[in-house]
């Protein structure tokens, strides 16, 4: 498993007239999760993007359980449960600075040759990945 | 059951470096073919706003089949097909102007006081909805 | 001259905690109002980026003066007051429905061959503008 | 003079079509400026508000010199200048990790009570403020 911190600071951009963060919002927080997610283990989107690969998304969701108040300091963490087939499913949760929870949900990617097809996720992408996989299948054993 | 139509076109805005519109932006749209709908059987939410009751969102879920282009005309077709209880639940598919399907999903909304805790959906909007359901309950019997 | 009027609904998306629509989102609507100015005389600006150019803005600016609110019908007023030479300014009047007026601004664009760098105004572009002017230079001899 | 430096990272979200960052989201990014250089200050907008005034913009600029790239580190710098009178006007420079001058602009912004009128600036935000601005009157005699 792989799995990740990363911190956003709600801005009044992110709000509506209901006081508290846009329902879609959400959403980009995800993607600012799974991004540093990424980065972490040495793939940065923006290098898997120059292989000619990307990350579409053909499903995402979310379960909003409390909304994120103007300033709130937002905690993403964003988990990979397993190594990836034809498609990639990253799980989410966010917290607010008193770790109550305030929505989770998923998005799920397949991989995508720039040039219009699906493909296979290529090796680059898996090589970094299995360590991480490795580790808990022999953890445990 | 309730259907309703609405367009929107896609802006420069909506669309990332990929080229087809974010995928946060469908929440967007789904939030403006819920208004419509609203409007359409008489209850356009900012009047339902002014009674003290929210409809906020607690889940949401989209499935993405095909990118919608930038300038494109987007179809966006809701659907109420049963009368909430406690939860209101709409769905929606989103088409571009060849009636290719982009994308369907659905939120779920509570009916929420704006001071802050969950109420039972107030007469005047089950009153609003009934005629729509009672007339298929006939057609279907 | 060129005056173009669009209409756009306030989304809740486009609120903010303060109650009203932010101020970044005055710039996506000043996108709408040129969008639509450009199809109206033939200039589709997804036509306009096919033929391997793009108009990116190099200045924007805009003047609150009142506020918009949710589900307001939003009037853009886009108006191009003389042909373009390097640079294309084009200004903004955002009205509510009461025709009060909301807020004003321009923005300026360059003419950009989209494997980047400055070009001229293409003839196809200055040919679509220039019926507007010449009626002007008449009317005003 | 105050003087903040900022960071945010570019999302896919802030990308269009065109490669690069959405005009709009500068103006998130002025934000996100402002909001730090309070916050340094000792004047958390969210604090401010509670006390019953807001700041809403009632102008916005900007220049846009070079344009921004999917995953760069964005340096926004916010600078205040003087002392508000009736008016408070804050400058920005946006920088990418290579420091090169990505935008630079302004907003302006009034007192205002969130009851909806027009207001001095409060005592406590001056008191805040002057410090900086006292040492500089000193620094120049």
């Amino acid at each position: 498993m792989i799995r990740t911190e990363t911190t956003v600071r709600v801005r009044y951009a992110d709000t509506d007239k209901m006081g508290v963060v846009y329902y879609a919002r959400y959403l980009e927080w995800f993607e600012v999760g799974r991004t540093e997610m990424l980065r972490e283990i040495g793939l940065p989107y923006a290098e898997i993007e120059e292989t000619g690969v990307g990350l579409p998304v053909i499903e995402a969701h979310c379960e909003y359980k409390n909304s994120a108040q103007y300033d709130d300091q937002i905690l993403i963490v964003s988990m990979l449960h397993c190594l990836p087939k034809m498609k990639i499913h990253i799980d989410y949760e966010i917290y607010n600075a008193a770790r109550q929870l305030l929505a989770q949900g998923y998005t799920v990617h397949i991989f995508w040759s720039l040039d219009g097809r699906p493909v296979r996720p290529p090796k680059f992408f898996l090589d970094a990945l299995r360590p991480y996989f490795d580790h808990e299948r022999k953890a445990y054993r």
